[in-house]
């Protein structure tokens, strides 16, 4: 095959599938090309990745050498995108009684969640994550676009059980806010024990969804390696009960009756 | 720019932005490169897309003429695939109490939800789509999958109103095979009136769900252009509420006792 050609086939495959390794003879096989002509191709895939900030290609040499991508924002990249997202953000017209903040636009846009996505998985790259875990339902999308691109598979947790599921674990908690005790259930046969998780949603106010969480993910001895929220509200610190987590943005201020809303970095930017 | 940098380069702005329109004149200010040479480079892409079975480059001339790129699966590939998910689907292992059949490793693996989502995006292409609709839970990472290649948002239907997504319009329904009285909920500001509509579920029985959905967007005088569904069960036909949709795959017998189940390919390969 023509250079030209395998590095659009290449491309796309090294786009669809992040993460996965493989040994040059396999592209040798695929393309009836050289591994010196694979090796110039790679390397010039790897310069325009780099360049456009979609990450790089990470090459191992010796007898199972190969290589994978590894999708990463910079982190001037992800700052970028996250001063993007506080401006759409501080729209008044997001404003909802009780002081909430309509986000479902964005959550509801793939491309966004997608971007938002690729900022986790940036900041969690280094992580040794097995699987990616949410709540239903806003976080899903989220979850999913986290994990396209750190290559593992996604959990939901329930807040009622399903019978199409097999047998579950369930927990109740105590909702930070409300203060009502809430259940939580995950199918038994959903997670292997002992799995390193990264937690991800969408809000996070005292934090009583994610501590529900960590609580469940305790009955399947799951190591909890990150925690990644879209949004904090500010919340009095005594009163919040996650303490280690990434936040992409932070609502400091939602003012109903003058129609403000005042949204700041979230400590993503302190990492 | 140089050729091999570009073909890259926009290899990856086109499959990271399918059905986005772009003139030619915007690729030869960022490649600073003529528009002659840009031609033949989306010559290139476009018959590696095509004989991959991406998609293809759409381009249309004259004065305001442009590319954009449309994702489609041929007809074989789809069935290709159908074929891999019925093996995958008729695993013993499977079978749950009540006849259900466990999904959730599919449905949680994003690469999988991707590919269901290529096959309804394909097969709805030619449809004037402006928004994915689901239901909570299990199908928003299809509807997600879908929308992210039809270039369109993704709203959710919820079983329980939420407060904070403002006021919303809620129905009631009767569940095809419980009969049990249920309650589906859409915030008012997630969906334009009179939009075109996909629906996508992941499980199809009797068909009462989506028929709720079809009930609500009536509210919102949405035209409900296409419905997919991955699996449909095997029902008695006059119980069947829903005439128009297209499944993946149709589970026609799970047997307890025997550990066996039979699953054939749903109404898409009649298409």
């Amino acid at each position: 095959m023509k250079r030209s050609n395998r590095l659009v086939s290449l491309t796309n495959f090294f786009l669809e599938n992040p993460r996965e390794h493989r040994q040059l003879p396999y592209f040798a096989d695929v393309y009836e090309s050289s591994k010196s002509s694979l090796s110039e191709d790679l390397d010039i895939i790897n310069e325009v990745f780099q360049r456009e900030e979609l990450g790089f290609l990470e090459r191992t040499s010796g007898a199972s050498g190969g290589v994978r991508y590894i999708p990463e924002f910079s982190r001037e990249k992800s700052i970028q995108f996250i001063q993007e997202l506080r401006r759409k953000l501080e729209d008044p017209s997001r404003i909802l009684p009780g002081g909430y903040l309509y986000m479902s636009d964005i959550l509801g846009d793939p491309g966004q969640t997608r971007e938002i996505g690729r900022v986790f998985a940036s900041a969690f790259a280094r992580q040794p994550i097995d699987v990616i875990v949410t709540v239903a339902t806003k976080g899903i999308a989220l979850a999913y676009a986290v994990a396209s691109f750190l290559d593992v598979p996604v959990v939901i947790v329930r807040r009622d059980p399903k019978v199409t599921e097999g047998s579950s674990v369930s927990i109740n908690y105590v909702s930070g806010s409300s203060r009502k005790i809430q259940t939580m259930v995950l199918p038994k046969r959903s997670l292997k024990e002992g799995a390193n998780v990264c937690i991800i949603d969408d809000f996070m106010k005292a934090g009583g969804t994610i501590t529900g969480m960590i609580n469940l993910l305790e009955e399947f001895d799951a190591n909890v390696k990150a925690i990644g929220v879209l949004a904090e509200a500010d919340d009095d610190e005594e009163d919040r009960v996650v303490e280690e987590y990434t936040s992409l943005v932070k609502i400091t201020n939602v003012d109903m009756r003058r129609k403000y809303i005042e949204v700041h970095p979230g400590n993503f930017t302190d990492r």
